[in-house]
Formats: structure tokens, C-alpha cells, sequence
């Protein structure tokens, strides 16, 4: 397509994720977590099998006194309070001096013993002194599943479309409504989304993560009142039931976008809660000061309350909610907001949701980085990946990284996280800019993007309209973020020549599944130029802005190959 | 003494320690070697003997692409330049996830081979990718000394007295100066030392550490004009010889303040260098633009220019002057500003000093904490204790811990630190504010203090005035210096009663070696009791207004005991 002109827009600096936390935000955090008394769910394995001993660690920092430490578990069930609970001393195994706190940081450690199949262990992890003691984390629970599931075998080879309902198509003949900041509603349906299967299944995917579906007061989702229905905006349980059935008659799975953090402050139960001091409802929140102040999302949205995981009853329904749809015929689940429940919750969720769909794949949305994320191994199947999002993102199309240090970075991502656990990948979402707006509308660029994206290990999400050239206007921190949820391009306004693209691609991942499952080794990586084998395949990345040769391999300017034997398989 | 009233300054916040860097300057320069190639002189063993291996270590931070790392290292005496040196590569055996940069450090490691004693192996690290090499720690060199050297006999068990040359006395009958803001000459001479040879020799201490006597414009003399000589109102070497022999034929060692960082701007090299863009001196500094702008201490002061140890000529000045004094007499020294040189220089110090005088002791002034302050075994013989000295004020003078912080600190100060290297102790020094000062004049606070830092491992350090209740009237941040640096007092000045009790607690010291040798193991810490063994004998320490027992010891409010088998050795 050629360079299209720059946009005079400013560039702006920093990530353009909406939920980005900035580097002052993480480092207080850092710093909270170094002084005190922390566990972060720090346990070895991560996934235990059954009848495997588990190490759990602790760190107490220069701002706490306590010298000794316990872990409090019980593997019944029950909550590990004193009394109901096991007992285990945790013993001082390093001293380190944290030079960010500028104290010495004690790390203890000590191991549960293993437990049969099944079995979920509670645990909180405690500091003490001759003056008390204090529970690691600022109170929190914590548990682990003990089973064998594994990622389902159909997730390993997913490739996965990402459908915004409200913005992907209205069905049923009628066109986008008139939508205002007031009420942006652009009126896409579930019945829009079902009469679109055939292009979905055109290219190539395997699978669709629906945005949030539930009733909610707002055109995202994000916020339900309701749990167990359907919003009727975007229509009715017969009309999910006919998406379900027509795209498992042509082999997609279909992920809903569940959200276990927080919903709407309109929800019935949330309602009752703050209307009635005695109202049952009560527990299911943490109210600071009744009726007014309580936690929510990410303590900056009243209207989006936090539901208490803790409750034994809200964290039943929610449980429930999480059985019934799987039961209804979805096949997992992309978790929103992982950094927000209570962290004893996911292993219930684990075995709720097995039990009622063993081939169920969920995994989670995780902002804190690549070690918060992989705490998540062994209680989800995976976690999307942000970091390889922004690296893609600032390599191709934001030019702030050269190749080599994308290189590295690649290197270092994937022999951090174990092979087993899922890293959908992503150029872009509902959060943040689309790619094509962020590299200034060159096409080249996310091509090459695309390419590497397809060529990595993790199942690649595309975000509905990147296939057909959607772009937007605006920066996402300047506006808000509808731009990134423009409505979706259909027939003549498509780039038809990017879409069959993209369906060569998806063919070319589908076909090869060593993209999916080998090893990646460098081959070569400078400046501009990234050379990776997966298995017998070689891909060649060049960004730069002249030809480039890689063996008997010419790559002309912004280009990119996958050969095999010394021939070319596809082309960017 | 009674608690006298409390004075009406404002508590300020944060370290009085006046080169101490403020936290947002640590956690930017913790940041910058996280993000970039960093090995930190991280050698195992630090204190390599004949024939063992070290093994090295580097990070590669997320702003590096360079994926590859190598030593190049020499023990033959050369710089570890390409072509005359070994190449050794590193393996990756290590990746982290930094919380603080948001980025993956890999971690390096490989092993030297041993070598013969009196070998210095010189070496760099660097990292490598495609497109080029980057040298660690902003290319710098490193070193380590192989030797059989260990602490002197004679340290272990020392007990230090610490003299501000210009502030002790004036000797030979005369007055103190009347000195000023620009004069600020009180006229303390060496001869004025000598003098009290039998004031200190009675205290009990076993050492005499002297502020710098070398020539220099200013009163606190850390600028020298020249290494080799004394300055003339302190003296002359004459008057360095009686003072040493009279030290010593009372048992007392002597060790001079020495800076090999840097010295005055009036020095006759920088005079030179400055003057002639042709000098042979000019090397011995580094210019970044000539003649104006040089690295200078701290980069913060013109007047006094930093030595550029990399220099040959420049690092055997240093090295003849450390081997001068010894060889004159000297038993050892107080290393200024270790943060400074360049890291390859301390291998040639040490082995130049312990060659010169087999039983030299040298201890730094190493400000960055305690995993810096530790790259110095093997090099030095220890390091002064600023954590502690800064846990012992913040607890026993100000207030801000409580007591079970403190043993939880020196549990794990103790357990990081090696016993062979030497912690000297001190309450306060010549660059914060006394401790009774701080202490709101509350002797029993300083007495309590004491009592600790007498009964912990690390050489006792008594800053003059300290035992006889010299104190200061404003804050050293709100003025200069000079708060920290009055003049003694002498004879009826003195406060007795304080003095005794600082005789008796060094002749506890003295009679007891486990105070010096034994391990410690805290009995009981609540919020203001700590009990420690050690060895046969007991600390209890109360903190509290009020009164406390432990086991059959009673312990009144703010009081201290040393105990054997139940009965009262020392009290506070």
C-alpha cells in the first residue's frame, strides 16, 4: 500500500494503554511490597501435580520488625483461619540488601505437602514478633489448585478474532444508529455478529472472544447488572444460542469476555447493599464507609463497585455465572482485570469451570507485568501478552525500539515463561491505539508486525477491523478511547488487499504447526534486521528502509519473509 | 545526667548524614544500572585465595540489546586491553522480570581461573550483539587482589578514637584561634595531640584515627596540595614522629585520613594541568572540556578535582604516598570516599600497603550501602558501619524505630556481612549531627547507645567530644559543618560522669573479647527491650520510660545492663 502521509500529530510519549500504570505508580508499589511483608504468590511449581510438595516464599522488608514466618493452610476448603487451619514455620533462607528500599529484605521459605487431585489449599502467609504479627500482602488470601489439567488442545493451535458487539455489525438490515458521546450506542448485535460468521470463518480463525454481553448500562459491557443474561441491546439468549451453534458448525470456538473484578453499581445486588444497612447483599462489597465510599475498580470508579470475592456468597454466584455459560455452550473465557480479585478466587474458578467444560481455555488480562502474570500459571491457562504487545508496538510501529533489542526482548520473554502457558498475542485492542494509527498509517509496517506476530509461539488475536485497514482520528489519551473502537469496515470500505493478506497469514499459521508449538532460536538480529527459525521455517524481518539480504534471501525495504529450504512460503 | 529539656528545633526528616544521597538519586541510579550492562565488582568469592576461581557476574538490563557477554581479563599487571588480555565468554543463566523498569535483566556468570598469590587479575565486562560491544558500569575496569592477607591481629579487638586534628588542642600552652565562618581555624596541631596522648591512652582506647594532616587550604584538610608532607599549622613531620612514638609506647595505633579520590584544586599537578595543554599531568585528571570542566568529588565541588587513578603516573603518586606513611610509621588508614576511584585501583592499594607493613589496617567510607560496602572485601579490610550507625540513631537518639525493628536490622546486618570483615561502629562522625545532639541531650539515650555499640561486633569508634557530652547548638543541614566539629572540651568543661562511663564500657570491652569475636544471638526484642548473648555474656537493653524485667534482671526506665550468669557486669 506504500507509505501514507505522517499525521502532524504530536508524538506522544509513554505507552498509549489505557490502563497503564505509570512508572512513578509501580515503583510506589514496588517499593510497598519491598518494605513490607510480601508473598505475591510466590510458589514453586507453580502448577502443582498431584502429590507434589509446593514452596511458598515470603519477604519481609526494613520497615517491618517481624523475624519469623508462618504459613496458615488448610486443603478441606475451608479458610485458613487460626483454629481450622495447619500451621507451618517458614524458615529464613536469604538476606539481601535491596538497594531500591535501602534495607535488607529477608526471604523466607517453606514447603506444603503434596495433595491428591482435586484438592484446592487455602493459605495465608504471616509475619510475626514478640509484638504480633501481621498477614502478608495487606490481609490477603491466597490458594492454589492441585490437578492435571492442561492447556485444552484445541487452545495451543487457536488463532483468535476479537469482536467489540456494539461496534462489529447491527444484522438483521439495518444500519449503524446516529451515536453521540451522550449515548454510544452504534447498535451492533449478537445477531450482527452471527450473520458475519461466514467472514469470520473466511479467514481463517478458529475462534471469536465476544466483548462483554451481559446487561449493562453502558455500549462496552464492562459494567453488567446481570450476570446470567443477555443485554438486550445486542439481543437475547436464542440469538447467543444461534451465534454459538453457527460457529461451532464451522469449527469456531467462542470465548465470552467475563469480568469477575466489579460490574454495574446498578447491579440488584449492589442496589440492595447500599439502600439497606441489613441487607444480605452487604458482604458481597467492601464498604470503607457505608453507604458511600467502597472499593471498585481500581478504586477510581464509583459506578463500577468492586464485588467481594471473599464473600462465600458472592463468590458462589460468581462461580455459578462462570458454570451456566459454559454449560449454555461457550468454550472459555477471557478473564478481565486478573490484578483485582481477591488471589484465592482463581482456584475455585480453575475447577469450577473444568468441571463443567474440561476443554474450557480462560485466560486473563494481566497489566502488571510479566511476573505478576505468570503467577497465574496453574489457575489459568494463560495471560494475554501485553509485554510482547508493547514490544511489537514500539519496534514496528512506533520505531522507538531497534530490532536488536526487540530481539532480546523476545529472547528473554520466552524463556521466561514456560512453554505450557498461553500468551495470546495482540498488535492492538479496546484499550489502547489501533496499530496502523500508531505507525502513522504504513501499511508495510503492520504487515511486518502481523508476520512476526503469526510466527511467535502465542495464539494471535486479531482485533476486529486491524484485517481490514480500521484506523481512527485521534490518540487515545487526547480522546477517548472510542477511537480504538471505531465502528468495523464492511465490504467496499475494506482494504481488501490487507485483509487476503491476513488470510495468508492465518493460512500459512494454520498450515505450520511449528508456528505454534517449536522453538524460536535468532538467527540473526541487528539494527533493522531479524532472522528467527521456527523448526525447518526461517523468518526474515526487515525494517529498514533499504533492501537487505539474509543468505540467498533478498528483503527489499520494510519487507519480511517465512522460507523454508531456502524458499519462500509468504511474503509481507 | 537527667533528661534536659527538650530544645524547640523542629524534628527534620530523612538522614543527617550530610553526603548521604536522597532516595529519588538511589532509585535513578539503581534504575540506570538495571537498564543497562551492570556488573558492580559482583565477584564470588569476594576474597579469592591462591588457586580458587572467581566467578563473575553481569546484567543486562532491558535498554541493551546486546545479547552476549565476555571478561577480558589479565593477571599479568596489564590492562585488560583487546589483544592483551583473555577473552572469556559468559553464559546466561539467569532471567528476571525487574518490577522497577518494567523489563527483563538477564544475568551473566563465568568463572576465572585461580591464581598464585600476589596476583592482581585486571578485567572488564562487556556485552555483544550485531551491532557492536558495550562496556559495564560505563566502562569501567575492575580488579581483585589473590592474597592470604587477613584482618590484623590487632584490629579485631580495637577500640578507635577519633580526632578532628584542627578541633582537639592546641597544644604547646596556647588558646584555642578565634576562628570564623572564613577563618575557620580553631588552631588544633598535632603537637596538641600528643599532648593528650595520656587523656586518650586513659580512656582505654586502643587506636587513634587522625582527620587529614596532609597540606591544605582548609581547616578539615580533605584537599590536600600534596600527599607527601604535613600541613604547617598542624606541624611538621617532626611532630608526626613524637606524636606516633608516643602513641605507640602506650600501646596506642595510629591511622591517618586518606583520599585518594581527590585533592585541592591548588595541588601543584592540577595547577599545572590546568595552566599548559601540553602538562604530562593533564592525564592525572579527567577533563571533559579543558581546562574548565573536570570530574570533580561528587561532581559537585571545582575546588576539589578528582584523581584520575586510571593514570599510571597518577595511581603510583597515590599508591608511593599510602606506602610513604606506612613506611614513616602509620598503622593503617581511614580510606575516604570509596565511592570514588575507579574500582581497579584498590587491588594495587592493598597489595602496596600490605607489602609496606604487613599488619596495615584499611577500612572505607563506603556510602551506598551494604551490597556496595561489601564489594570491598578482599580489598579493604572492612568498611565503616553507616547502617548501623544509622539504625543506632534512629532507634537509641530519635526515636523512629522501635526496638524490634532495630534487632530485626542487626539480625539481618549481621547475618549479611562476613565476620573477617570489619564493621568499625560509630555514633556519630564529623559529617552529621552528634548523637546527643540528636538525642535532645538525653545522656541516658547515649549512654543506652553506646552500651550497644560496645556490645555489638563491629570496632567501637569514639568521635572526640562524644565521651564527654560535646554537643552542638543548630542542625547540620540548616548550617555548615561546623556544627559537627566544635572544639573539645577540656577539664572542667568535660562532663565527668559521662567520661567515667565511657572508660568503664571500653574496659568491659577490653576485658571481654567475645564482645569483639563472639557470634550474637538476640534473646528478646519487643517494642523497647532487646536482650543479646554473646557468648557467656548478656545485653539487656530498655528503652521504655518505664520500668522492664528480663528473666531476674530488673531494668529501670532507659537503662542497660551487661550481665554473666545473672550477675551485673555494666550497667547504663
Amino acid at each position: 500500500m506504500g507509505v501514507v502521509e505522517e499525521t502532524e500529530r504530536e508524538e506522544l510519549e509513554g505507552s498509549d494503554f489505557v490502563f497503564a500504570f505509570p512508572p512513578e505508580v509501580r515503583a510506589a508499589e514496588l517499593r510497598r511490597q519491598r518494605l513490607g511483608v510480601t508473598h505475591a504468590a510466590q510458589r514453586s511449581p507453580r502448577d502443582p501435580q498431584p502429590g507434589e510438595p509446593v514452596a511458598l516464599e515470603l519477604t519481609i522488608g526494613p520497615d517491618e520488625s517481624r523475624n519469623r514466618a508462618t504459613v496458615h493452610w488448610t486443603s478441606d476448603g475451608r479458610d485458613p483461619e487460626p483454629g481450622a487451619s495447619t500451621e507451618t514455620p517458614m524458615e529464613l533462607v536469604d538476606i539481601e540488601w535491596d538497594e531500591l528500599v535501602f534495607g535488607y529484605v529477608r526471604r523466607f521459605r517453606t514447603e506444603l505437602p503434596g495433595q491428591p487431585s482435586g484438592t484446592v489449599v487455602r493459605y495465608r502467609v504471616k509475619a510475626h514478633d514478640a509484638t504480633g504479627e501481621t498477614v502478608s500482602d495487606e490481609g490477603r488470601f491466597f490458594a492454589y489448585a492441585v490437578d492435571e489439567y492442561e492447556q485444552p488442545e484445541w487452545a495451543r493451535d487457536a488463532v483468535v478474532y476479537h469482536v467489540f458487539v456494539d461496534r462489529f455489525n447491527p444484522g438483521a438490515g439495518r444500519d449503524w444508529n446516529d451515536a453521540s458521546d451522550d449515548a454510544p450506542f452504534y447498535g451492533g448485535t449478537l445477531r450482527g455478529v452471527t450473520e458475519k460468521l461466514d467472514y469470520i470463518a473466511d479467514l481463517g480463525v478458529t475462534a471469536i472472544w465476544l466483548s462483554p454481553i451481559f446487561p449493562s448500562p453502558t455500549y462496552h459491557g464492562y459494567d453488567s447488572t446481570d450476570l446470567f443474561d443477555i443485554e438486550p441491546r445486542l439481543g437475547a439468549k436464542a440469538d447467543l444460542r444461534e451465534l454459538l451453534d453457527g460457529a461451532h458448525a464451522r469449527g469456531l470456538r467462542v470465548l465470552l469476555d467475563f469480568v469477575p473484578n466489579h460490574w454495574s453499581s446498578r447491579h440488584p445486588t449492589f442496589q440492595a447493599a447500599t439502600s439497606d444497612p441489613d441487607s444480605p447483599y452487604r458482604e458481597w462489597y467492601v464498604f470503607r464507609r457505608w453507604p458511600d465510599e467502597y472499593d471498585s475498580f481500581l478504586n477510581l470508579a464509583p459506578t463500577l463497585p468492586q464485588v467481594n470475592l471473599r464473600s462465600p456468597h458472592a463468590r458462589r454466584h460468581m462461580l455459578d455465572a462462570a458454570r451456566h455459560w459454559l454449560e449454555f455452550g461457550v468454550d472459555g473465557y477471557r478473564i478481565d482485570h486478573t490484578i483485582g480479585p481477591t488471589p484465592d478466587f482463581w482456584a475455585d474458578l480453575r475447577l469450577e469451570t473444568r468441571a463443567a467444560r474440561p476443554d474450557c481455555w480462560s485466560f486473563g488480562e494481566s497489566t502488571l507485568g510479566s511476573k505478576f502474570a505468570l503467577t497465574f500459571e496453574g489457575l489459568l491457562d494463560g495471560s494475554l501478552d501485553f509485554e510482547l504487545s508493547d514490544a511489537l508496538r514500539n519496534t514496528f510501529a512506533l520505531r522507538r525500539w531497534d530490532v536488536a533489542r526487540f530481539a532480546s526482548f523476545l529472547d528473554a520473554h520466552e524463556r521466561f515463561f514456560p512453554q505450557q502457558f498461553a500468551r495470546p498475542s495482540f498488535l492492538d485492542n479496546h484499550d489502547m491505539n489501533r496499530f496502523l494509527w500508531s505507525a502513522r498509517l504504513d501499511h508495510r509496517r503492520l504487515r511486518l508486525a502481523a508476520l512476526c506476530q503469526f510466527t511467535l509461539t502465542g495464539p494471535p488475536i486479531v482485533y476486529y477491523g486491524t484485517e481490514v485497514g480500521l484506523a481512527q482520528e485521534r490518540d487515545v489519551r487526547e480522546t477517548s478511547d472510542k477511537e480504538a473502537r471505531l465502528p468495523m469496515l464492511w465490504d467496499d470500505e475494506q482494504d481488501a488487499e490487507l485483509r487476503e493478506y491476513y488470510k495468508g497469514l492465518i493460512r500459512v499459521r494454520r498450515e505450520r504447526p511449528e508456528l505454534s508449538r517449536a522453538g524460536r532460536t535468532t538467527l540473526h538480529a541487528d539494527a533493522d534486521l531479524l532472522v528467527y527459525a521456527r523448526g525447518e521455517l526461517v523468518v526474515a524481518l526487515n525494517l529498514a528502509e533499504e533492501p537487505r539480504s539474509w543468505e540467498s534471501l533478498e528483503l527489499p525495504p520494510l519487507s519480511g519473509a517465512v522460507t523454508e529450504k531456502g524458499e519462500p512460503l509468504w511474503q509481507a
